[in-house]
């Protein structure tokens, strides 16, 4: 890849202490799981590895996560892949957005030390055939909404997983049933890895940044904020009958939300307002005071779908 | 489990070296992931670690993956667990011999470092739900024996790859399809891991070392030398026509096997007699000289089911 190579500085294979020499100017990028591998075995026994994994297009919310690996993490390191696996056949992946160069210029500006930026083919042999499936997913309201996905993305992490081997790895709490699905998946397969999530990142009117915002005009852009409005008025809602009652029924909550989305002319569609538990996304009737729930909406806006959640 | 309990000698957990330390007298028994993982943390970086995973039950053929391991590893693990998810309905999990103690003293005399032995419920939750699902095994003769079954052995394969993070893992050319799942698995999901196929260990009479081979009874174990005698006859017919031919039938080496295993009145039946790639073990035609093949046979004989395997 032209753009990768352009600002690729490889460091030499000799074992290196990790802490000054990891600063921004030792960026590598790395286009080979080999490659990677190799570079891997050179870092230190107890080098704690920060991991990102992106599919590019990045924004706020992404560098959120690499500042949060950054502190936590002697090394961090983002992968740039947009994953054919968790796109289903009639989903953007031609046309996601693929931005690489810009990418990498804000990585080495937050001071990551790798990205690995593989080509498809690098991932996906021709004689690819295990998968990891993680089963009970496809039956959530995201999962129903986009078949085959969570395979995709556990497929594609527990590769990525298995290229960085990092101590830590961050995602935003945007994708909260994938949250959820990637605690499961490393507790399930044993991976030495600590999961990190990372409140979500909003515009100053409360959209969830995401790089599918772009495909936005700027009428549905204004209209976008209506996502997050619902809800916020649900869970002010929660909030002010939790001090009263043991738990809230759920229908209530939905009802507010499903009100406020109606109320937006440019809302196409309500795929889904799911209440559901924290630890397995199952939905929840009656919403515990002291427990509290995720509440996960997906909505067609314009050409554009978005998704977000809260927390109660 | 008391008797991994009894055996133990637990090492500190401090950082050590990992050459003169690894002795036999350092042998530690592990129970649990998180033990596991805490030890694998303290090996330094650059240790070559050989892994075995077996089932127990162990016999020659084990100890020689294990010799192999020590001749190419710094740091020799082993694991002792009889897989769930692997057996199918119908087949022998709950009677499937378990004889830690004997395994582990053979495993202690062999010189390996770390035995990993963990509990059914350790390694599977009830919330388990992620599975690596090796697509297109089950078409293959021995996945259509065993339903399930490969899903059952690439889940735990991967699961005990996590727990120890072996540098390179050994596996007997007896489970033929095994090794090649093994090797599909490790890259499709990209595991650093070198992985070791052993030949297969024999008894005198030729019969493949199994850790099944004790139900049979005094007769049965008599008779059970055709299902290799069966082998080195097609390999013979093999290696006489190729200095003739581009390429033998393998009906012609099918109809040698078959033949031979209907003449031993034991034989209760021929699961099957698989002549397949030594890349994909699908099925071929027509062996070409240059190529070879591996011939695959699963029969029954009295309750036994014995598996074997040889290349040409």
């Amino acid at each position: 890849m032209m753009m990768a190579t352009r600002l690729a500085r490889r460091a030499p294979r000799a074992v290196r202490p990790h802490a000054a020499l990891f600063s921004s100017s030792a960026l590598q990028i790395i286009e080979t799981v080999q490659e990677f591998h190799d570079a891997r075995r050179q870092l230190p026994a107890g080098t704690s590895v920060g991991f990102v994994p992106t599919m590019g297009g990045l924004h706020a919310g992404h560098l959120s996560l690499v500042r949060a690996a950054k502190q936590k993490c002697d090394v961090v390191a983002a992968s740039v892949f947009v994953n054919p696996t968790q796109f289903g056949p009639n989903e953007d992946y031609s046309k996601y957005p693929r931005t690489f160069e810009r990418d990498a210029e804000l990585l080495r500006q937050e001071g990551v030390d790798f990205i690995f930026v593989p080509s498809a083919e690098d991932m996906y042999s021709k004689n690819h055939r295990c998968y990891v499936v993680p089963e009970g997913f496809d039956d959530l309201p995201e999962g129903l909404c986009r078949p085959g996905h969570f395979r995709g993305v556990a497929t594609v992490v527990t590769k990525l997983f298995n290229v960085v081997s990092p101590t830590h790895a961050f995602f935003g709490q945007k994708d909260a049933a994938q949250c959820v699905l990637i605690k499961r998946l490393v507790d399930d397969l044993n991976m030495d890895v600590q999961i990190e999530v990372v409140p979500v990142a909003r515009e100053a009117d409360g959209l969830a940044m995401s790089t599918r915002n772009q495909y936005l005009n700027t009428e549905e852009r204004a209209a976008a904020s209506v996502v997050y409005r619902g809800l916020t008025l649900a869970k002010e809602h929660f909030e002010s009958k939790k001090t009263s009652s043991a738990s809230v029924s759920s229908n209530a909550l939905r009802a507010i939300i499903e009100g406020e989305y109606k109320n937006e002319p440019l809302v196409q569609e309500i795929q889904y307002i799911s209440i559901g538990s924290k630890e397995t996304m199952e939905e929840i009737h009656e919403v515990k005071a002291t427990e509290g729930a995720i509440i996960s909406v997906a909505v067609k806006l314009g050409k554009c779908r978005l998704i977000d959640t809260i927390t109660l």
